[in-house]
């Protein structure tokens, strides 16, 4: 994956553009060369593997998603935002460089992403290509990502529903884990009641990822994440684990990885590696 | 125009989205409905209808580069950017909701614009909607108007060459006039040939469109433009006017103009309204 992502950025100015210049590409390499779980690209060529496509085409669709999720982290990261100093144990976009180029480089990566599922080599059928760059841009905007991003912001040092909550959850973090399920199965031509499973898996996962990442800021120390932690309750964030608890939490969390198991039994063996990685976001400690 | 970029802003969340909160579709609305010559978007319909081609579909094509540059002039406006509280006479998105609200409102219409240019009436051939969603990502990305962005910001208070802006302009404001020009003839299955002229034409005007854009920063007041002026200068800005001087760019404006001209002759009294456009850009005075 890093190479493929590597490959992409270290490409010179294309057909239809001018030159791309040195530091903002230095940025955008920054922002998506810096590490971090790859959960979403390897979640695309998982399940484009469970039904037999393993080929580079399915590594760049995996890193046009990749591009989006770093995107985000860099607009997340600004100082209007979450303003965070520290990223993957190091200093954020816009203190690296400083805000203009924080805003430009996501700004570009979320563009850059437009062009990289478009490649021809992410599906011989174009309307394949166009489907997976469509549901891209809805899991990714005002509906997915996006706005799940405006509802956090909103949320603070507000009274929050647990179904408000969820709503948020779904669309902040949920909606490009969706979509990497989603997009490894439709990229595999696999059949719609496929797809439609994988898609369930990938919400249940998107829901466990969450879950568990509100317990990581609540139990967890700077050191092992790598970033501030404790930052939702000093912001006066409504999370999951504040309305339900802890030990309510955990059990939530083990009852989704056991309603993703069974969406996956059906696949047998070939399933194994998506089994491995639902455990993983369930029981992470990092 | 106005009525299509209104509907698609309008549209309840769709297949793929969750909801789309309230506050951030206000600030997209905001930042898309206010006004503005809709330069782009008609370059497109005008060249399209060039070629005969003159249905909805282009309207939506158009509507998707209007996003985009929408999306351009609320995150140039930020006070990490340009740091500007005044366009189109009435406060910036980032003055009117706030600073956290206009960056997702820019990425929001960024994203939107990809899911616009892949919808179906666009062009009933899936390649061909593909190859518009492509141009369009790399004439907005790093090697187009974002990255002409970043060579704006880098030439602040720095000697540049004539070589250096140009090349500058041509990506921050070119780019995306090039493409206006393009995808129209692009939309109505123009021959290669004839898409090349149109490009060629697109970049003719947007060279105009950037002289004339210094002119007015060089002599109006901001009771003329109803955003603020003499910005260039005052941030050390190195412009071809500086350098060619006021004089010597007229002079170069016409040139222009007269090679505009020159490449729509062959079609004749359809390409009276491109020529008149071109002829505004020219000698527009607010």
């Amino acid at each position: 994956m890093e190479t493929v992502l590597e490959g992409l950025l270290t490409t010179v100015a294309v057909d239809g553009e001018t030159t791309r210049p040195a530091r903002l590409v230095e940025a955008m390499r920054y922002a998506a060369l810096g590490g971090g779980k790859r959960l979403r690209p390897v979640l695309v060529m998982e399940t484009a593997a469970l039904f037999g496509r393993t080929d580079d085409g399915v590594c760049i669709a995996a890193a046009a998603l990749e591009f989006i999720h770093c995107y985000s982290l860099v607009h997340d990261d600004l100082p209007a935002m979450d303003d965070d100093d520290m990223r993957r144990g190091r200093p954020t976009v816009h203190k690296a460089f400083d805000e203009a180029t924080a805003i430009l480089a996501g700004d570009s990566l979320l563009t850059f992403a437009f062009d990289a599922i478009a490649h021809d080599s992410v599906h011989v059928d174009p309307l394949v290509r166009l489907r997976l760059s469509r549901e891209l841009a809805r899991a990714a905007g005002m509906g997915g990502m996006a706005g799940g991003q405006m509802l956090d912001l909103e949320s603070e040092g507000r009274e929050r529903s647990e179904q408000d909550i969820r709503t948020l959850q779904a669309m902040k973090t949920g909606a490009l884990l969706r979509y990497a399920c989603r997009a490894g199965a439709i990229l595999a031509d696999a059949s719609e009641q496929d797809i439609d499973r994988l898609t369930r898996f990938g919400e249940i996962i998107g829901l466990a990822f969450q879950l568990a990442d509100d317990l990581l800021d609540v139990e967890a120390t700077p050191e092992m994440t790598g970033k501030a932690t404790g930052k939702d309750a000093e912001a006066g964030k409504a999370t999951l684990v504040g309305l339900l608890g802890v030990e309510a939490t955990r059990t939530e969390i083990s009852r989704l990885l056991a309603e993703a198991q069974e969406i996956l039994s059906p696949f047998g063996e070939k399933a194994e590696t998506l089994s491995a990685i639902a455990a993983f976001i369930a029981h992470r400690d990092h």
